[in-house]
């Protein structure tokens, strides 16, 4: 589906497969999110979408888009429901990671097979869990064992990028295995009262072969003469700025077609009381700031992409104070907007039934990734001190 | 329940039974959330603690105690159970109810038959919904038929009050029925995301009789010289700082037993981060400032309840005005609190398990019962202009 | 000073010049803010640097750049000194008023004049103010008698621009006079607390002279078939911006030369302390979403301006909607940043000496020109009905 | 004036005295915040009333009248002129002192000299600045030499406390002199933006002479056996408030006589704004909720100074909790006021004339006294583990 005939698809075709998808996504998003599990149909479609190969570069069969088109489709897919673009969006983030981890060939490897097979890539490199799955180095390979968990995306996943320990040395390694290989469990225990269909629970690991070269060294470069920005962040940002935009869009509907005024107000309709007008453009305002500056850390991105190695100290300190920077805003604007969305439609529209209780529960469990505050001492220390903020590690969110 | 021997309890003996109670309450209560439906142990409990008689005069039976102390009670239940403590709050606003309708005989009959039988109250007076329910009057009774919605408190109550309009004349009547009189159906459909075991669902009413009797005719002098405080703000006022004094509490105990501080944070236990204790801090202080105010507001109301008609307009005027203000700024740093909760306990707190996003549900919708900035306009109209706040009226949340 | 040699100066050249007069403007800003009256050291400088026609089309002998890069020399000035950045930035709007009123004849006219002569305009056409000044028709010319409040920029400009009210149709009128025409008097009585160079007094008129070809009528096609966006929001916005980033520079300085650290914060430099990292950080990340915020509103004022009369309907709506988001986030940062300057930079900071107090009292002042809840109100009506903010108008703020 | 005739005054009449002194200050509190200096009339008008030996013990011919009566006249004052409050709140400050140094001899002195003599008294012991006056020990007594800062109250003072370093053992010591002793010189040089009249600027000493019996040592029982809570920052806590609510009123005046309603509101009177409307009911909530936390707090300060050494440490913690709550909350909750003020009253009433600006400029001094966050995170500490806020010691305000 990248070529419309012969020529590439547009920026603004992309944007529509996805908004097409979204909408298909929105037909039962509220009734997905309390069932919790698997949006599989949904995956599905993502897959026949052909949108899973479109950061991939052209030279390994992708579509070679830029960060800013990947992440305002995580956000246009978040607008209606947040889960699936927080699988899409860790996905492309999996991605960037053959960026910083891994040879040469291994990239092209995988980045190959996944343009041609479609495969959609699971998250069980999470922080803090390395230490629990242990890795034994056995006649060429390593044996798996252990568990690990906040493994978003997993079910389903056609792929898996996980952290483990060697037994020996101790040394943190990252890898990379199918899904179904023999030996991993996945079970259907996330647990989170938000983001309820990422599949963010636990996955066991039995005696699992990872074969020579399906382990990832760290690239020893990254940071020096390498350079990978920081991703995550960017993922989450764009999944906050789409909670907050949908739930404004969601709260605009319901204003109309079923808010009733106040009895004390005087006016006739609910969009006409002054008091709503004035919130909801304070929020609009507020999501709109959010948005600019989000757009403008996505150019930011494709900017040091393109630079790479050559990316100077001092900018790439600067890339992640405005990444990080576009991610406390847009995670501000849309807890806001989630928190005070009640205050736009009434205690009428507060039901389980119509679920908009998601968009809080989705973008406040959705903020805690990594602390508010340490973000933004972050930010601070940069802008007063100069100070670069912190590179992603393994197993800490920063 | 209400002597010890031969004596009156105590305040503190009567705060001791609340916490009691409210500590059984706890047990289950995220479980109770979760499953919805009639908290009928709890309200039992509650039946057999002798609490619901609390309020109603000594000359009926009742223990005679003060709003103050009525309220706090609330407030203990909403710290572990708000949905419980809405259910018990509601009681004592229906009971108060009877110095604002119906004749002096009524008021004497159903207090002491409330002290006398112990008969906990539902309500079924709800704003907006008196014009579907109407009364044809046949043979010396009124006929009642139609529906009723957001009914708090009817499920397994003993007696309900609830409002009607004469098919006649149109005037809106308020009237008593035991709530298993026949004709009368209550539904378990109360779909709210939030305070999910107050039963607020639909009654229908299929010709159900109602005597002459249990007519309660508005209060003609009410406002003039009789005079009945606004306190279904004071009781929601209750419930919110009880919510959330129950969510940092909560938080408290989690902090100390389940965080992990952040890696990056160079401290040994999340209990001694600095920006954890300066959230904590922030938000202890707010509530402590809502409390305050909580606790002026109980003491005006009892003061006032204490004069009667003998308070001043002035005086009925500011001490709306307080009560809103109470209000307000319980209802303000009880939602800042239940929404920043996350941010003191870490991603992993935030599971259905855990229940405690059930803190931001429960104050979200239940300060959604009269619009807040309608309740600042009436404060400030007041402050600056000295415009008595908007009186209660049938039907309408002021 | 438009060309270097026989080529055009670059955008980055013309920033070099405003920041350049910008470190001149700081030199003395902290004592001219406590002096008052009128910078004319600093007026001159800019009539030398050739920017007083930076946006005049190059057909009338100006420079024709942009909206961007004219705001953004406003940002500069305005980070230094809020007054100096005021009188140029209504200087452009009095400019760009030549597109919503008079002929094309008068628009040559002015317009050319002021490129070939370095005019400085000044505003008496303020808010309000209108009914105050009324002119009578006598021997083909206007006799102008009465007084003008908010007279921004008057002392020591070219040209003024004006509103009066015809005595005998009480039709409001516009028009063009020398500042130093005879009778003509500028009062040095501006009293504001901020932005105190501004000149912003009474001008009184004494039987003035307005000749025929000085009257400009208000161009009927205005809001049909021209279209003039609304400037006067995007000069505000970008001098608020330039005072909140002009304050956390400030502030930046003063934590490295002089704070010390909190007796109990552990810490050995107050550039450490924890508590001042994350405050620093937040308000730069609220001014950063504003600053993208204001420069996505400048490129949009360049995309409609060069469309004119063929910007459609809904297009007018929402750059309206977006230059008043911007102007909304750039104040509400500005004004966050000025007031909690002081944690940052602790009491001895706050000395009338160090006159860090005018960046409070010149974004408090400045924002107030139209208020907040209005605009918001504005916002809220676009965004959630569509309705077209409301276009300027002589004498109101909107 | 402590007696009229024969009997002792109530709460209500030392009340009235304040609020008519209150009302004398206001009359020209612009002019004099605008002039600086020192209030020599207000400072005799209050010598004159007699309430400067209002905390003073009966036995030592003082009113023996409790801190809750107190920091109300404190709150009176600063309502119209917070620097004058000030002054008034730091002599009782000062006198609160002789519990925690000093011998009992010393303390019954100079309390009877001070209620006979009418002394007002001044500080210049602040934070910081011990080490810069030293004591050398000569024949029988000190001879200090140096110079000492934010001397607040100093000017116009009959005596002063004092610290100094002992040159040979470098501790610090206390002391008391008048202020016109030989050596001592008062500079008039504060330069503060805000609290302009306290004079707290520089004292230089010079070779001036401490007599034995004027050294206070350090009660070393103090937080142990002896208990003083900590008084400064309820004497803090009340100017805050007074500011706080004289701005609110203030606004309310200027509203009804002077603010113009916004061209577009379609409104008459500015006073029918509903977003004004909204505004004052939200500042007016804020502080009633700010001023009830901090009677709780003058109530407990009054039950703990009677428990004295008998206080538990568990009830020292709180009560030193609660008191920097009321700090926290009437600061935000003034500041807060102080800066959307002109929200409420208008552009035109931003002037120099009116001097509305004072109240933002002297509580956001005022505020900045001891730093925000570690406030919030000594309460933090507190309420999450238990740990006691720190103690006041010499030098640093906590």
């Amino acid at each position: 589906m990248s070529v419309i005939g012969n020529r590439k698809k547009t920026e603004q075709e992309y944007l529509e497969i996805a908004v097409s998808l979204a909408k298909k996504f929105a037909e039962d998003a509220a009734e997905r999110d309390k069932a919790g599990g698997t949006p599989k149909a949904q995956r599905d479609w993502i897959r026949e979408s052909g949108l899973l190969k479109l950061i991939i570069p052209e030279e390994y069969g992708g579509d070679g888009q830029s960060w800013t088109l990947a992440l305002r489709i995580v956000r246009e897919f978040a607008k209606e429901d947040a889960a699936v673009a927080h699988l899409f969006g860790y996905h492309l983030a999996v991605l960037a990671n053959f960026n910083r981890v891994g040879t040469a060939a291994q990239r092209k490897h995988f980045l190959t097979k996944t343009a041609e097979n479609g495969w959609f890539w699971g998250n069980t490199a999470n922080s803090r869990g390395a230490s629990k799955l242990t890795g034994s180095w056995e006649n060429g390979k390593y044996i798996l064992n252990g568990v690990k968990k906040f493994t978003t995306g997993t079910p389903d996943s056609d792929r898996v990028m996980l952290y483990f320990r060697d037994a020996n040395t101790s040394e943190t390694l990252q890898g990379v295995i199918p899904r179904d290989r023999a030996g991993v469990t996945v079970h259907d225990d996330w647990n989170g009262f938000g983001q309820r269909q990422t599949g963010s629970g636990t996955v066991t690991f039995d005696n699992v072969a990872l074969e020579e070269d399906e382990i990832l060294k760290e690239n020893e470069s990254y940071g020096k003469d390498g350079y990978s920005p920081p991703l995550t962040q960017s993922v989450l940002t764009n999944i906050y700025l789409g909670i907050g935009l949908g739930a404004l869009e969601a709260a605009r509907k319901y204003i109309h077609e079923h808010s009733l005024p106040y009895a004390l107000s005087g006016v006739e309709a609910a969009s006409r009381d002054p008091y709503i007008l004035r919130k909801y453009g304070e929020l609009w305002a507020e999501l709109k700031g959010a948005e600019s500056l989000a757009d403008q850390a996505s150019a930011q991105l494709d900017r040091v992409t393109a630079l790479g190695a050559r990316t100077s100290e001092e900018e790439r300190a600067e890339t992640a104070a405005l990444i990080t920077a576009a991610n406390v805003q847009t995670g501000k604007a849309s807890l806001d907007a989630a928190n005070r969305f009640f205050e736009l439609t009434g205690t009428r529209s507060a039901t389980t039934d119509n679920g908009f209780d998601r968009y809080w529960r989705n973008v406040r469990i959705h903020t805690l990734h990594n602390p508010l505050d340490y973000k933004l001492r972050n930010i601070g220390d940069w802008a007063l001190n100069g100070t670069p903020p912190p590179l992603p590690v393994a197993g800490v969110n920063t």
